[in-house]
């Protein structure tokens, strides 16, 4: 039980790597992007729609699940994979993050930290050690261990305060974590914009020995190269044969930075979230489909796309059912976000095998004018 | 062109018959029930799920698509059929209905009715050659005259006042429609609850032979006895040869009830609009879903039901969904009450070929304990 992860090619000219990662719910190749389930739904998809876009493995939250409808509950109508119809992958985020960044009214403590339900007030305490267990009782495939994620911009000792308080959590979660059982459990490395903190961290994690290793703490805020620049100071500490996940990243030029850097895994709630505003990829592009220019369009999101949306209706009908507040709108374009993002996926994974990936990446953001 | 109808049995025991509606974008078998696509859309379902459910025909508004997004637009797009990528027949209201229920400050006339727009305060105004010439744009399949649909109650003498302009509104419908056109046209009995009225009515429209006729000012707040007993009086005078349209009808017992009495066609919002309420279908009558005690109940929505939510998903997931304002929430509502009235129209269809349709009738209502 548990993952097992390969490398099975390195690219000649960068960090990037074809993998294939084993977890008990089926094989996933990487990089990957995995879309966002929050609430146990990819957003508007049924679970059929998502695999045939070709995604491999999801994400949801535990902080989102725990709330609502409880882990309890999960746990039995089966666990997670049951409960919501998708037979793949599940990684689940730690709810870190979202404690910091949706609870009100939180109190940090080394034991843990209390906070309030975003949806009724009630209180609530997360330790690393509870994380985990909420985590084995959905049932993920891969779970991530508590971490006090920092805001940007972050004052170092603030900064090094939290990194050092996401180690010793970490340390307690692996401690807690049944190692022999269906989840595998991955540290998450921080240190804000910091390189002496990012390496700190990244070598107590490692120390650590877990099955992967996510990067949190970025995409929040800070300037896209200081991102990269951090990825090149930490991804050359992890060990060859863990893979790692950057997390909530997965704009299409990140996508294709972050694997020049040694990213074998990214989640992001961009193409859902950008979907239900009314706004979609394409190959030069973010289009503001809602917008006025679209409603007498009758070509396609984006000229040469193979989704169901694309092939099938026109930027005046999606508009139309924008303006008109209509369901269909926000599926069409959510369809087409995520095929856009899992594509790019399978042709930068196939890029990589032939090695040519330098290339794609060249040629693609050429073409890309107003980045998403 | 145009369409083309046939009785092919007669029930022994009631009016119900079965029948074949052949149009210029297929063949349609009735009893039919016919999902609602107001804005061009049926509420969050693709076309090819709507026709995977069975529906053969579906009916959208004419008041939503001259408003938004215009039928100029939409014959630029090809018509209603390319525009929204539905390749089966489609029926448009005639936007009489909602002009007298959406629209505020109506001013009516011999010459037409004057109103507002509900989206932005625009002035327009429907005549019954243009209501015609809009829908003829669209390219539906069958199109509805202008009609003055009464509220309920409603004095004697208004009804007399509304009947009698509906009619001459449809003689001048019938002279301005092209008949050799793709677009059949149908007329639309009104009347109130006064028999004498519903009569007059129906003789008038038999008199301009129409291809086909809607029964309209029904359901508008009556009590059902007084729709059944409506229907009674205007079967027996309408050609056997023309379909009978029951408009803004559909739940399961008044499909029935209608059936017995004679009617070919239903439409109605009904079961659209209790999936986003968050209420089902069930063989043994109304289910809200949303509501606490399907929380932890991980059966399907209706045991038996063979449709897609109820193969795959829970009471529970369900309730989740709803709950966390999910748009699968709706959709999976959705499917399961279209699948509902589908398929009971798919059974009716059968029960009446083989000569059975009173006992499935008998059987079906003493198992609904809450009618929709």
């Amino acid at each position: 039980m548990g993952i097992l992860f390969e490398v099975l090619k390195q690219d000649s000219r960068t960090r990037a790597r074809l993998g294939r990662l084993t977890t008990p719910h089926g094989v996933v190749e990487t990089p990957v992007f995995m879309p966002v389930g929050t609430q146990a739904t990819v957003k508007t998809m049924t679970p059929e729609e998502v695999r045939d876009l070709g995604a491999r493995i999801i994400l949801s939250n535990t902080y989102h699940l725990y709330l609502r409808p409880g882990h309890e509950l999960v746990r039995e109508a089966g666990g997670l994979h049951r409960f919501m119809h998708w037979n793949g992958p599940i990684l689940t985020d730690s709810g870190g993050f979202q404690v910091f960044s949706l609870a009100p009214l939180r109190k940090l403590s080394d034991e843990g930290v209390e906070f309030r339900s975003h949806i009724d007030g009630s209180r609530h305490f997360f330790t690393p050690e509870k994380v985990v267990a909420v985590q084995e009782a959905l049932g993920s495939d891969i779970a991530m261990v508590l971490d006090e994620c920092a805001p940007y911009p972050c004052s170092y000792k603030d900064a090094r305060t939290a990194t050092e308080r996401t180690t010793r959590w970490a340390a307690r979660a692996r401690a807690a974590w049944n190692s022999d059982g269906a989840t595998a459990l991955f540290g998450i490395i921080q240190g804000s914009v910091y390189r002496d903190l990012r390496e700190e961290s990244t070598r107590a994690l490692v120390d650590l020995d877990f099955p992967g290793y996510g990067i949190g703490g970025l995409s929040v805020g800070e300037p896209k190269p200081l991102m990269y620049e951090a990825l090149e100071w930490v991804i050359p500490l992890i060990p060859e044969d863990r893979p790692r996940y950057l997390m909530g990243v997965g704009s299409p030029d990140c996508l294709f930075e972050g694997i020049a850097r040694g990213v074998d895994m990214f989640d992001c709630v961009l193409p859902t979230r950008m979907a239900r505003h009314g706004a979609v990829f394409t190959h030069t592009g973010r289009l503001v489909v809602r917008n006025a220019p679209n409603a007498r369009d009758f070509g396609p999101l984006d000229p040469g796309c193979t989704c169901y949306t694309c092939r099938h209706f026109s930027r005046a009908y999606v508009h139309h059912l924008l303006r008109a507040g209509e369901v269909l709108g926000i599926r069409l374009t959510t369809i087409h976000n995520l095929h856009f993002l899992l594509d790019l996926a399978r042709r930068i994974r196939e890029a990589i095998a032939e090695d040519r990936f330098h290339s794609l990446k060249e040629q693609f953001l050429a073409a890309c004018l107003t980045p998403a």
